[in-house]
């Protein structure tokens, strides 16, 4: 498999670890000025969480090439992804160039976090090729994927996108129904926003809010979702009992209704709690703190999710 | 220190077994047919994951004793914890009879999730004395506890409310101003308004929401609360640099702005989409599975929470 991986910043760096981690040639391109350089840097960062993680035989950083010029990235790849900015006029000038040097087989997926697949391809020639295909930071140890198809996506673009994306090492969520910020940036978007009216209103610091979420939700999600966390809830009942127990609370004034006004005062409020949160660490050691926690979850939770345990259960009935 | 726990349901079980686990003498009461059994039968359940999170020296099931009597359960003891039903005329008449049975010096803990303190102490006749200390299932793994004074509870009664529940392993945060749903509350239904309303328009099953969660951010939100997160995703920049490339997407349509209907339909898809979730298991399995899960990955959490680290460099840097 050739990927090209247009756009190089965090996200096009982080495809870039995964895919070199699986094996697979990659040719990158972004034509702002250090790209290459800052790419570079990038991934052999990410290198060492990769190993940790288990590189596939033939992985290696040589297969990694970069170009400035468009052109000659995506003309010879078996599939592209775009990670430009998140700004449609951008998208699609960028969209529209890949579709035009593309080959007339390759599938392109966009890691857009907000903008729906029929919008990105109405001006392609092949749009039945794009789907959205979003992940999660960082790429290289998070395992989920938003496949979103448009109203021009093939059935199999969505196929073969599933084989591809599975083929990274990557959980597929086909998302059947376009909506802005697809599922989970909609679930995250919904947190955030009561946590910023929560330090707006002056109930709680940005670190009492993180502090809040992380010594008691944060610790459950990472194996159960909110349903199955309120499934577990109702006892022997389950969801059925919390529903009947829990249902009239959705009347309850428990959140705000609206995004807050982001107001300097806010804004300051907001960013120096976050700094304070840091302690003095740098972005890049909070960085690798995070990689080593989160892989070493990831192993847990995968022991723990009830689908991986389920198959090991039919694995071991069928044994 | 000689506990009361009064209402023996899944918090006040869990209560039960934190405080036995750490050593201390807890009465127990709930005038429920059959609350000694459930009760006694759950202590057990909960006990070996006690003995995994590591027991004090002199804890011991034998510290428990039951009585169906209020009076008896409270007069002796140094903290009160009040676990009855989440509704406001059953918590404020088991609270009047808690505050005339107690000893004067007594402090009592309401684990209310939705009512202000202020509320409840309004009948007591020692209304300083009362805090809302607020838990997360199951209370004896996760080591959140939300403190919240009301108008008439006194800064002593906050002081020792922290020093007791320190002493029984938990983290304490000191919610400053009251607010329907407290902190944490408010976050987690944030997240449960916008999962419902992502079933209730179609857009997917319960399901995938949760592997959208669980997967992706979930695996994130074990160490890093919403701010901390958003602060590393702005790269160097950080927060700073984060707001002011998402904070217009504060004004997009990413969620919705009002709780859904619990119209029948959505009803049905909720239950029977946890219910699929479960994959036969029973609940009891469910429970074990997170019980295991949740002492693993909190050990993992607390080696990588940054305050934790922190406390460790600070640590390093004397020596």
């Amino acid at each position: 498999m050739k990927f090209a991986v247009v756009g190089t910043g965090v996200i096009g760096s982080g495809w870039i670890t995964r895919m070199l981690a699986h094996g697979h040639e990659v040719i990158a391109t972004d034509p702002s000025e250090g790209a290459y350089e800052r790419m570079l840097a990038q991934v052999k960062q990410n290198w060492p969480y990769a190993e940790e993680m288990g590189l596939a035989e033939n992985a290696s950083l040589d297969n990694l090439t970069f170009t400035p010029n468009l052109e000659e990235a995506v003309k010879e790849a078996d599939h592209i992804q775009e990670n430009v900015p998140e700004v449609e006029e951008i998208k699609d000038a960028v969209l529209k160039e890949i579709d035009f040097y593309a080959k007339a087989d390759a599938t392109i997926g966009s890691s857009t976090s907000g903008i729906m697949p029929t919008e990105l391809q109405q001006n392609l020639s092949h749009p039945e090729r794009l789907v959205v295909a979003h992940p999660f930071h960082p790429v290289y140890i998070l395992p989920l994927v938003e496949i979103v198809g448009g109203e021009q996506t093939s059935e199999e673009t969505i196929i073969k996108a599933e084989k591809i994306y599975e083929d990274i090492g990557m959980d597929v969520l086909h998302v059947r129904h376009e909506v802005e910020g697809h599922i989970a940036d909609r679930l995250m978007e919904a947190l955030w926003r009561e946590a910023l009216h929560i330090v707006n209103d002056g109930i709680a610091t940005t670190e009492e809010v993180d502090k809040a979420f992380t010594h008691a939700a944060g610790l459950r999600y990472a194996q159960y979702g909110p349903f199955m966390t309120f499934h577990l809830a109702g006892g022997e009942g389950g969801m059925r009992h919390m529903l009947k127990q829990f249902g009239p609370a959705l009347k309850k004034p428990w959140t705000k209704l609206v995004a807050p006004e982001l107001t300097d005062d806010l804004y300051e409020k907001v960013v120096s709690g976050s700094e304070a949160s840091s302690q003095g660490y740098t972005m890049s050691e909070l960085d690798q703190k995070r990689n080593e926690f989160l892989i070493k979850v990831k192993k847990l939770a995968e022991e723990y999710w009830p689908e991986e345990t389920a198959g090991m259960k039919k694995a071991n009935q069928v044994l």
